[in-house]
């Protein structure tokens, strides 16, 4: 369904999620905003602060994808090697950014302007810069990568800035019906009938077990919102051959 | 530090987490059980429900580190396909299991072991099971890689029922001290210091921004729970010589 749309890569920096400390918040806000953007999240990876790994994935993704957002690892700590990294991986030297450079030097106290945060303000050569309301120093774009800070607010803030700024294709709409009580192996064969008829529509199947009851949310996704809800209909009408009463949208959490 | 200690890789396969509709509650979860186990997590991936990007990337990891875990894609319905995709990544046929078959079909009613349910039995050949306490459809391992479900109680139950089956390393210990109202680009240069005395620690910085106030958390992670203790010490001692009061522990959410 996303043949024509452009694809975006996530990349999350650093150790931290990967040590269990920390519950990644970043993915699900890019993925639902880029989604509304009509760029499809195509996949995700979590590497940690290390040079060859950071720069190698890079390369690869960069290629392989549309758009890359990486996460993390751009503050002044020496755990933040994630611009020198970007540098390397585009073989450009890693330079003061004239612009971000001028700008945190004015926003510090006089000797505040350390050599730790001077890293902040250094860049690969050709970084267009990427503002935000929370912090004075920016993340940048090279080419299709976008280098955005880890901390969420600081992160959604620059994405905010950024979003105008993306060229993106048609939304992509999603349409959900649930039903309580109904296991995934009784509506499947029927389910498969209904993706086949729609192959523009991605049908996914999930099911939930809550305090609420169990049961399966069904899940149409594509760039046709009519098709979308086609796909709902019919799936209403086999809940409803089932002997199950279907409840429009999502389940409740 | 984790030179000695095996690594292990968590593919997140499914769309609902790539579409924002589901927030992945499997990768933390994973990450400290293995790093309790002394099999630190090097990377994770999210990918989508697509035959050939999930062979191609279980062919890619299984090659590059130790212990690769799947979560997701393994129930009835048209949409999971990570069976058949782990069947291909490994050239071996994907066919009736023996113990899982009977197993499922004496667990249902008669005529209620339907195709679709019939998938849950098929696997690679050579596979074996996981067991799990809230499902009688086992997950499955094949050589490196462990094939788990994706609903998170049930996954949590399949890696508990595998924990004592895995060789792990040694425990990565973790060692936490935080400060209130400390900006890191006015610590930042003495933990370079600090972090460069250990090399076999890792250190880490994570600001924060609660309502209960700002600052960051320094966090010393290594085989080593004596050297972790240590790095932690020199920390402290530099928290108080920029005139902050060092809180021992995590920071609190």
């Amino acid at each position: 369904m996303q043949a024509k749309n452009p694809t975006a890569c996530v990349l999350v920096i650093g150790n931290e999620v990967l040590s269990g400390r920390t519950q990644d918040a970043n993915i699900r806000f890019l993925a639902t905003k880029l989604g509304d953007l009509g760029i499809p999240l195509r996949e995700v990876r979590v590497i940690p602060d290390i040079a060859e790994t950071i720069i190698a994935t890079v390369n690869e993704v960069r290629a392989k994808f549309n758009y890359v957002f990486t996460t993390g690892g751009i503050g002044p700590t020496h755990d933040d090697i994630t611009s020198e990294c970007i540098a390397a991986a585009f073989g450009v030297p890693w330079e003061p950014h004239p612009v971000a450079w001028a700008r945190m030097e004015k926003a510090y106290k006089p000797g505040d302007f350390n050599a730790a945060r001077q890293r902040m303000g250094t860049m690969p050569r050709g970084a267009k810069l990427i503002d935000n309301a929370m912090s004075v120093a920016p993340g940048f774009q090279m080419e299709n990568v976008y280098v955005m800070a880890g901390v969420p607010r600081v992160m959604q803030s620059m994405f905010e800035w950024l979003a105008p700024h993306l060229e993106g294709g048609q939304k992509i709409e999603q349409r959900a019906v649930h039903a309580l009580g109904l296991p995934e192996g009784v509506i499947a064969d029927g389910l498969t009938a209904i993706q086949n008829r729609y192959p523009d529509i991605d049908l996914g199947s999930y099911p939930f077990y809550r305090p609420t009851g169990n049961g399966v949310a069904l899940v149409a996704k594509g760039t046709s919102a009519a098709e979308a809800e086609a796909v709902i209909a019919e799936v209403t009408e086999l809940i409803r051959s089932l002997g199950r009463t279907p409840i429009q949208g999502e389940a409740p959490e």
